[in-house]
């Protein structure tokens, strides 16, 4: 195991790689961890929490939503569980993120690690301290931001991963690259979602090259003022996409870098050869790039995103493959955006 | 209007004593402010809300609930509230116990103010940043710290504050002197709640002192590690007594504080005239000093209190008047004390 330290506001976070899942031992007294994790992770790697409390929950995304939290919490009160325990949450985004919100209101406040099971976990969800449960058809609505004592990478529940979450979490991937790093880019163009599913290696070199690269975003610019708003590349048709039409989170983030990176070339010079390159990466990695969508749901769905300020809405745009920018668009421009780019 | 801020964590919160509700106004733009209020201070005092959006509740402590706040959110998502608003709690602990918590959840954290109107919250409540809600029996099992940027202060609600919030807010005034102050102990003995509900000017005298007092409590010991402990004097057998028997918070306090004072006297040297003294204190103030409970569901109840540390819990004692200590005791003690004190 290796382990990295960073300081978030103070407060250490420790991120540890090549780790074995018992090593959060490390971290806390063993009879006083309780598992936070999913039906399936549980079933597929039962032997990894024999020694501690467990709590399951079905992890998909449509039961990421307070009566969950609701449950986890009734559960946590008939255990006896008290401020003196860690909460670990073991999982893909959905578990990590319900953990992180549990761990935050619990007794105003419990001791956390994340360990991530999916790319999409590993590499984005698990890093930052954000978290949040949806509310109907609007996405993380309700949440907080807390911080993980540890982030641990047991490489091992990759073994187990389906490959629809392979392709999900390399969406995150082809974010970070199309914000931050061009010759990630090119790296990710030279190969394809089987080789990074069949060459352990590369798969988790790939992991911990992206988990350096959003730590550091969210380092530098821990409240959101600049830089780490562009994370949100993709995420704004995403998520609107995602509810509306029940299409996984990798891609919805698809489709909406595709329409991001189209309204750039249309407001921002982003060149459309590099439009086009975008769209031959996702379908490398077997992402959507197109989906049917109804305009009007989707504008009103945008008026109730977090990143909206007043009758605009705060938008990541690309100058270049690598390198973005953010401008706020009012809705009106969107829907005239809308209307040339679809 | 006069302003006292103080710094806590980094954060500003500013204390407005002799306002006038419409003060709001100077701290956030007001078409971007949400009242949350009880149905009863919104008909008693309607005219105040008239410039605002207005959500409002029932502000009884049996609403106070994860099923309220799921219903407040839903009401500013239709009502589109952003991150650009403010969030104003007006009413009494209830009411700021879950304006705190919502405006800490939704959206990840929204600007927050709180306007006590009773004497629990003008005292105590507002103060320090806690918030929370109950789960079933259990008090505040889940809630955040999360400060407000402003604490308002328009004592002419207190015009309509029915006579048992004021007997209700005068225990935690009394908790204060016996754990801090014992002039201000003294003070209480020469007067009864009947002066202070008659005499403005005296009662919010009272009011200002007992806020000078928690908030330096509060600032000297934010993370509860010492001093900010013993504000929970009276609270741990209160909070059990107050669920398991549906007694008004002050009663039950008050309660809790005679039982908290003869186990002082029993193993901490707490002389036995003081114990009297409180007993005719909270009398004077026609606050409830016995009732009939059984203790094995009071202590099954504490087994679930948040200050409950493995086999033991942390318990507050009084040396003298004006002075208090914490000890940790064993559920077994606490039982055998209960069996003598009883």
């Amino acid at each position: 195991m290796k382990i990295i330290e960073s300081i978030f506001s103070g407060e250490k976070v420790s991120v540890c790689f090549d780790a074995n899942f018992n090593n959060v031992n490390n971290f806390h007294s063993s009879d006083k961890i309780l598992v936070l994790t999913d039906q399936n992770i549980f079933t597929l790697h039962s032997q990894k929490f024999t020694n501690f409390q467990v709590i399951k929950v079905d992890g998909s995304e449509k039961n990421k939503t307070q009566s969950t939290v609701d449950n986890i919490i009734s559960q946590m009160l008939q255990l006896d569980i008290d401020k003196t325990w860690l909460l670990v949450g073991v999982g893909g985004g959905v578990i990590t993120d319900m953990a992180g919100y549990v761990a935050s209101i619990y007794k105003r406040g419990i001791k956390l690690g994340l360990a991530p099971t999916s790319i999409l976990g590993m590499t984005d969800a698990a890093i930052g301290g954000k978290n949040g449960v949806n509310v109907g058809m609007y996405k993380n609505m309700v949440g907080t931001t807390y911080r993980p004592t540890f982030i641990l990478y047991d490489f091992t529940f990759l073994d187990t991963l389906p490959t629809a979450e392979w392709i999900n979490g390399f969406a995150e991937i082809i974010k970070h690259a199309c914000i931050k790093d061009e010759a990630m880019f090119n790296e990710l163009e030279n190969r394809d979602i089987n080789f990074y599913i069949n060459n352990r290696t590369e798969a988790t070199a790939m992991i911990k090259k992206n988990v350096a690269l959003k730590t550091a975003v969210v380092l530098a610019d821990e409240f959101e003022k600049a830089d780490r708003f562009q994370l949100n590349f993709g995420h704004t048709f995403g998520h609107a996409i995602e509810n509306l039409y029940n299409i996984p989170h990798g891609h919805a983030v698809s489709i909406g870098m595709l329409m991001a990176a189209k309204v750039s070339a249309e407001i921002n010079n982003f060149d459309s050869v590099s439009v086009e390159r975008l769209k031959e990466l996702l379908q490398q990695y077997k992402l959507t790039v197109s989906q049917e969508i109804n305009k009007e749901e989707v504008l009103a769905l945008l008026t109730k995103d977090k990143k909206r300020a007043g009758d605009a809405i705060n938008f990541v745009l690309l100058n270049s493959i690598g390198n973005a920018t953010v401008k706020q668009l009012s809705f009106k421009t969107i829907q005239s955006l809308l209307d040339q780019t679809l």
